[in-house]
């Protein structure tokens, strides 16, 4: 691994060296650590001297949009043309926090397929296609933007990772650890951390930035979901949440709102398998979360067209609310009850 | 301020190498960083050989008692007599994060006053007392269990810190600082906690230990809370909650069940003043937090016969609910109105 790592770094520093526009890009429905991975590393490479784009599939929650030079980045779903301008000169591109092509969307995918230029992957998720000449994929680190400065130190460029810098991948660290709390988190993600507050980033201040820009009917569902929608089934350790679009209109519901509401069921002591439930214009999606053994990227793949990882998983049904809610518990019902 | 830590620690390894039975005690109404100190500290001298005991003025939520050994704490409401005997022999005490005596309640502090012992105060309290022959008090730290690292440390005693001592401690560190977020996370913090990790701490089974044994009334109590009773002045910047002994025993209430229930309003945006109201037996109680600027010490000092720190403390009225609610009302609209 250690051999490998430094081939790789070897063939990246030369990449880097003879390259004159570095396009830099991350997945489809970019999250914390997407955003704070592409633009950590654009910062960390302008301050090397580097010319460097950032452009992303599509766009984000609104509670991203105080990262330093956020502004900077283009957005595929909007500005096709310029894009691929802009990148008729580019000689390197980066992925950056995705393990296979598909992730950025169809359209991006034909682009970058067809485009000329080496490519260096820096990810965290398992089993990466092969499709960069330097594969930076250590499924083990807590997130790409740990992976973003453990490169930068790699290169010793530890010295280009400014205050900026160390904002986004701040940002990327906590939102793929939930500040520190799930199981990748490890003695380097907290020792990378560390580096990062010594740069002057307030972590009190960035948490508010993402976690606390909820609006008021946000909070309301949260509690009307809690309150009126939550199912247990503590025999079975599950539990459910299923929204319709009309309860959702109530609480004029925006894009993100019930992010992280699947959470919530799980922070009951005999419940371990957590589902939510929400009705959109056509389909009715799925999100499933577990604790321990269970795992919901197989209860996902198997029942609900999706997959994810172990732990976090998606699902969509084509079948209506009602239906698809009698289907989970009956599925539920099959669970081993808990001892 | 390195001289005087470096002539505490001396002074300290003196007192810790002549004693032969040590006391450990920690405040009224242990909460992680007390336990978890106590605990981590418990560990550390034994693990060097000393002979402790642990004393804590009374009990605390279940969602701690996990931690390692924590079946030899005393509790001086509970077992009064026992531990005046085992005091009789004690020729050292620890005061752990704690600022004054009067924290542990006042009979136990007779008791600590008129114990002739010489006291090592571990403490990151502001405005300490003068009370202990050791004043290793540091406001700045993160918590009581990052100094009690500090201190082992600084006493050479760093691989005393076994598996057993670093949960106590890492569960200190995550209570006091909400997980790393709170400003008094310091570089040093993650330094620690990154220790504590290679020490074999895993993060997301301590997380599930103190914050994800919720009970499912526990978690209605919280949605209806935030559904049915909050009440937000964005031009103020202030919410409340407020809920009657009638609603509490409607979820069947239990100590620690609205604890965190403060922090949800202050994730809206526009509010920067957050007061939970509970109504208890004899007494109505409030919880104030904020962030930035607006002190609600003294608020609380001012309006409710109370205090604590700037950005979190508590208060008490004597009137009924209703006439506490209606004050506070009149107080929060007297408030700067928002930008």
């Amino acid at each position: 691994m250690l051999e490998e790592r430094k081939a790789g770094l070897k063939r990246a520093s030369e990449l880097l060296e003879s390259s004159k526009k570095i396009l830099i890009t991350s997945h489809k429905g970019p999250d914390g650590d997407a955003i704070g991975s592409a633009l950590g590393l654009y910062h960390i490479l302008r301050n090397a001297g580097h010319k460097c784009i950032v452009v992303l599939p599509d766009s984000w929650p609104s509670f991203y949009s105080w990262m330093p030079s956020q502004k900077d980045i283009m957005v595929f779903d909007k500005e096709e043309e310029k894009i691929l301008k802009e990148m008729l000169d580019v000689d390197l591109t980066f992925y950056l926090d995705y393990n296979s092509l598909s992730r950025v969307g169809s359209d991006f995918q034909t682009v970058l397929l067809e485009h000329p230029a080496p490519a260096i992957m820096i990810d965290h998720h398992q089993s990466p296609d092969d499709i960069a000449e330097v594969m930076y994929s250590f499924p083990e680190a807590s997130s790409t933007s740990e992976l973003v400065f453990d490169f930068a130190e790699g290169l010793d460029m530890k010295k280009r990772v400014d205050l900026s810098a160390a904002k986004c991948l701040y940002s990327g660290i906590i939102t793929d650890t939930g500040s520190f709390r799930f199981s990748s988190t490890s003695q380097r993600t907290h020792e990378v951390a560390g580096f990062l507050l010594g740069r002057g980033v307030v972590p009190s201040e960035i948490h508010e930035f993402i976690f606390d820009s909820n609006h008021e009917n946000r909070l309301k569902l949260l509690g009307y979901a809690l309150y009126e929608k939550l199912r247990v089934f503590g025999k079975h350790g599950a539990a459910f949440i299923a929204l319709s679009q009309t309860e959702l209109r109530k609480f004029q519901y925006k894009k993100g709102d019930t992010e992280g509401l699947v959470n919530y069921p799980l922070s009951i002591d005999r419940v371990s398998f957590s589902t939510l439930i929400t009705e959109r214009e056509n389909e009715v999606r799925l999100s499933f979360r577990s604790q321990g053994d269970f795992d919901v990227n197989e209860f996902a793949r198997e029942h609900f067209n999706g997959g994810g990882h172990k732990n976090a998983a998606g699902g969509i049904s084509k079948d209506d609310l009602r239906t698809t809610v009698d289907r989970l518990v009956q599925l539920i019902r099959t669970l081993e009850p808990k001892a």
